[in-house]
């Protein structure tokens, strides 16, 4: 089965395409993540697996794996999109991912881009080090979302120059919190700073919650999460604070500080914007999230097409062989769109690697529309790829059957760990409506509360019309958008330019309408009542949205593709990736008549013709992705159903030799 | 929030209907599985939890629980009906509930199915008190799905008058084995019958594989499927027979024997009919995965919307109040739809039940036609009920956020554990296509090979145009249907009529299509092309009938159910049901004109609308399922977040109490 219209794309060009700015980066985790230690293991008991996670943990802090993030000054490197795409090679074992994120984003970024030199002395070299295991204690029980309303206090006894940190009751405690069960020894404490009898909004403070031995200090109670669905390897635990005392410096002071008399100062006016900006400085957290659900996808789809690739099942009439399970329409539909989409978000990833590495490198830092534009894309792309990996994962294992069902075959692990994506980091329906917020007012206005209601508040002030702001290789997409043929008519399906038109008219109608709706409807009324009315359409804005921008950074990807067979090849992946989310979301199309119900039914006509067309290419599309086999580890992906049907088919033959007449 | 128009259901009403004819095992099951030996568990290791589920396994044993699939001669229940539900109230540990599958349902079902009078004197009382524990040896590593590819070979032997049974490869090993891998000492063996030279097809056998003191008895090796994703206290193993010779007794000899000197002998003579004959015997194996899934999705809602009641999140905003998370609309819409299929799918599976154990008590036992339509109906009802509990299950995870994604509070463990009922008892997307199967050939044709295949070949001979055949309380359903408004008009769509025409008029649109398709395309070319290009369109058929079929059985239900509170909420839950169904598909009832645009966006804000009226009511709705508190077992759905809750509003009037001035 080939495809003669496509000329054979070249592996290493793909490879190479996909690697991109960190290519260095990613070739160092294949050559360094290898061997015993990093292979991917299953059936641990939790101590266990927490004990393997620590020892390959304490390996990489002798790497400069761990250093990426932080800065030269204190021995750091200062690579920040270096530091995001180590994490997301960690994928031998997610519970490893993400205990380093833990470690060296959550907790040690917060000390980085909180903190001010005196916390960045004292404590970088030995977070690196891991010296300093910690914690981010960020989430309580209570407030998870909503995390403004989070009830731990720090109140300032200017009596002694101390904080008191004090959890009021369960519903505050400090909740799954990683690093906490076992291995922590200083938390990021989030709490509501108070002094002189005045609240100030939520700050971190650096608590140490346990001395070298190991033991709780005292006034710290620390209680284990327990068995999780996954990441078990990651020892998640609950804390609680009886008038825990720090000194004043371990108020975490970059964005607002206390005086030794109690005095408090901020650069930041607004406490609203203050809280932003410190939750802000923080988004490097929901990109590497996004990563990591990116390869875990990956190497779900590895498995699945390399197993669908071997696999038979049912004869093929008239031909006395059995079919491959990549040769049947329904695997192809179920394997192709998902690869497709997992191109997309590949390079809408990278890009958003690279605009996060550059701000911190000093060009636009103090942008602000740069950065509300930043973490829009990071919260919505967070949600789009973590759904894509929980949906994809959970694909791969039905399309392998029964085998996929074993863990030796990895993809139950994937599975599970990956699991809490949607949830850590900002909970994915609150994160689309953030999106849809960033929309509504057009990165215009002040940012506002954190909450959904806001949005009808905003919707109901000044609104200029959606505007759709461009992002990867603009003058390409104009240029593509510009001569794409009118809308509705019969023009080719696979016209770029088409394409994002359909894609950028999509986002904007659901735009303009919701704002409407949500003005019209904010006149008199219930805010609460409005904005929930309309909670679906937000949704679908933030999807919208999202879609679109992916879309451009794949574009903007291929265009730096020379021309040649791999470019070719990706084009038609871009254009399953557009027409199957077109097909998926026909109905709104053919409700708002933007598709006849003749032209909808070519869209999946179109996107079977692509499938049969990708089919021959899907093995190279996935060994694109360059993850090791020992990191895929599954037998069923690495010739064991073809070393089965090896010896099936020698049975066969000895038999035939035996029926044969001799002589 | 009420619902003024809805006056109120009564739970005890609901109850009793939901438990319908087989509510005395119910209750049994709800007395008995109870207190510390049934408690749900997690975090256990492999051999501890398999050491468990023996136990509760020899407890269950010791009731009536375990006679209930047998046949009274011997010490059973005959009572066919109350196995399967029985089945399905082991909700306590899905580990359990498979387990006692595997024994009283596969192994001792094809025994009592495929065996004659010398094989249930001799082993239906072992096999009932479990002293006889087995295995169910039919999937092979290479032949999961096409199963009459099994290659295992049991050879007779006239001089010796044995059966020889060999595994000849890797690739014909037994696969996937319950009870195989630590307590099974039999095992009913799937393999080709060969004798004087000459194959008769797939036949089984009783294969003892281990001696009294648990040791593979010689030529049998056995090995352990090691760690699955869930399911992990059921001993799943591996089977390779070198040689191993069974007397000539040991063929479980109904449907197929052979006489002592080699000659074969069956009463049905077409060897495809006989295999199918032989298959169908086991339905009650699908029917009751579908009763499991429907547990388990119960379940899963019931810790979800009591947790989405309890648990707030955001301030409303005026109201000084955090708003809970069922007000949502978004998540409303992600839980309610599915509790509405719920329901429907509790009555389809009810009905089916009653279908199959009125067959077995001998009505109609000879009625091939009916036998068919149960086949294709039990093996529709599985696919769609499994997909459903997938996608509720993770739905519920997702809803309940980090509290979903620790194992005491069940959901991983529900998710881990029915991943596999998609795959097992009959891979969902085959499943479909045998449903489809049997709709083309309107149940008149001779049933031909089970694979997907045959279908081309079928739709080429005799079509005479889809008949919707119905199939619950059919005098009520013709007279709803023909009492309906005309398509396409501005018809409440409320109106039950109307819905049951809906979706009678798309299966058979898509049947008629489908038939149209094949036909045209197979006049020419290779069936395999042919029927792979349609594979899509033939899965909607099969979905698109089992929809309707779900959705009289729901009809039917309601129907029992005397004027009042609880009737209307059920005509409630119905119309959610119908309309998401609906919804869901809207882009094909837009492509095909039966909804107008404005009409689809009507559909849409309807099942809104339903949301809404059914939320205050949807814990009543859960509670109705009569899941015992203990089963739920989760922490998060038994009032922990109501305390926690409590605590935090106690300690607010406290900070109020000191702030208050005195005097």
């Amino acid at each position: 089965m080939t495809s003669p219209d496509l000329p054979s794309a070249d592996p290493a060009d793909l490879r190479r395409l996909l690697d991109g700015r960190w290519a260095h980066i990613r070739d160092l985790a294949r050559r360094h993540l290898r061997g015993e230690r990093f292979r991917p293991v299953f059936g641990l008991g939790v101590e266990e697996h927490r004990e393997r996670v620590l020892g390959q943990l304490k390996e990489i802090a002798a790497t400069e794996m761990s250093s990426y993030g932080f800065s030269g000054d204190h021995g750091g490197a200062d690579d920040v999109g270096g530091s995001v795409v180590a994490f997301e090679m960690l994928v031998c074992d997610l519970s490893l991912m993400v205990k380093v994120g833990v470690q060296w984003g959550l907790f040690g970024g917060a000390v980085q881009a909180l903190g001010t030199e005196r916390h960045h002395a004292e404590f970088l070299p030995g977070i690196m080090s891991l010296e300093i295991p910690g914690c981010f204690a960020m989430t309580e029980t209570g407030h998870g979302s909503d995390v403004q309303r989070l009830r731990t206090t720090a109140e300032y006894d200017p009596a002694t120059g101390e904080f008191v940190v004090t959890t009021p009751d369960d519903a505050a405690r400090k909740d799954y919190i990683g690093n906490a069960a076992r291995d922590g020894r200083y938390a990021v404490v989030f709490a509501q700073l108070r002094t002189r009898g005045e609240g100030h909004g939520v700050h971190a403070l650096l608590v140490p919650i346990r001395d070298a031995g190991g033991r709780p200090l005292p006034g710290v109670r620390i209680e284990d999460c327990g068995p999780k669905a996954g990441l078990n390897g990651v020892d998640n635990g609950r804390l609680w604070f009886d008038r825990v005392r720090v000194p004043r410096e371990a108020l975490l002071n970059r964005y607002g500080d206390v005086a030794p008399d109690g005095t408090y100062s901020s650069p930041i006016e607004s406490p609203n914007r203050r809280f932003f900006t410190m939750l802000g400085t923080l988004v490097r957290g929901r990109i590497s999230v996004a990563g990591g659900a990116g390869s875990a996808t990956k190497a779900a789809l590895a498995i699945a097409v390399k197993y669908a690739e071997a696999r038979r099942q049912f004869d093929r009439p008239g031909s006395g062989e059995e079919v491959r399970l990549l040769d049947y329409r329904a695997h192809q539909r179920r394997l192709l769109p998902a690869l497709a989409r997992t191109y997309a978000l590949h390079f809408a990833q990278e890009e958003l690697v690279s605009t996060l590495h550059d701000r911190h490198s000093g060009e636009g830092l103090h942008d602000e529309h740069g950065q509300r534009e930043l973490e829009a894309r990071a919260a919505g792309l967070k949600a789009v790829a973590t759904w894509h990996a929980t949906r994809t994962i959970q694909t791969c294992r039905e399309a392998c059957g029964g085998a996929g069902y074993l863990a030796e075959n990895r993809l139950p692990q994937l599975k599970a760990d990956t699991d809490v994506f949607t949830t850590f980091e900002g909970d994915n329906t609150v994160l689309l409506q953030l999106v849809a917020k960033g929309l509504l007012t057009n990165y215009r206005q002040e940012f506002g509360d954190l909450d959904p209601m806001g949005m009808a508040r905003f919707a109901a002030g000044q609104f200029l019309g959606a505007v759709i702001e461009r992002t990867a290789a603009r003058s390409l997409i104009e240029r593509l958008v510009s001569a794409a043929p009118g809308r509705g008519d019969a023009s080719d399906l696979r016209d770029r330019g088409w394409q994002l038109k359909v894609l950028e008219d999509r986002e904007r109608h659901v735009l303009d309408g919701l704002a409407r709706r949500l003005r019209r409807a904010s006149a008199g009324g219930d805010a609460f009542a409005v904005f929930n009315d309309a909670q679906d359409h937000v949704l679908a804005a933030g999807r919208a949205h999202i879609d679109r921008i992916v879309l451009e950074a794949f574009v903007a990807g291929i265009d730096r593709c020379p021309e040649g067979g791999t470019k070719a090849l990706l084009d038609k992946v871009c254009d399953l990736y557009v027409l199957s989310v077109i097909e998926e979301d026909r109905a709104w199309f053919l409700e708002h008549e933007r598709l006849t119900a003749t032209r909808a039914k070519t869209v999946t006509q179109e996107v079977n013709r692509l499938c049969r067309e990708l089919r021959p290419h899907a093995e190279t599309l996935v060994d694109a992705f360059g993850l090791a086999d020992e990191w895929l580890a599954a037998p069923i992906a690495l010739g064991a159903e073809a070393a089965r049907q090896e010896a099936q088919r020698a049975h066969a033959a000895g038999r035939a030799d035996e029926a044969a007449p001799t002589g």
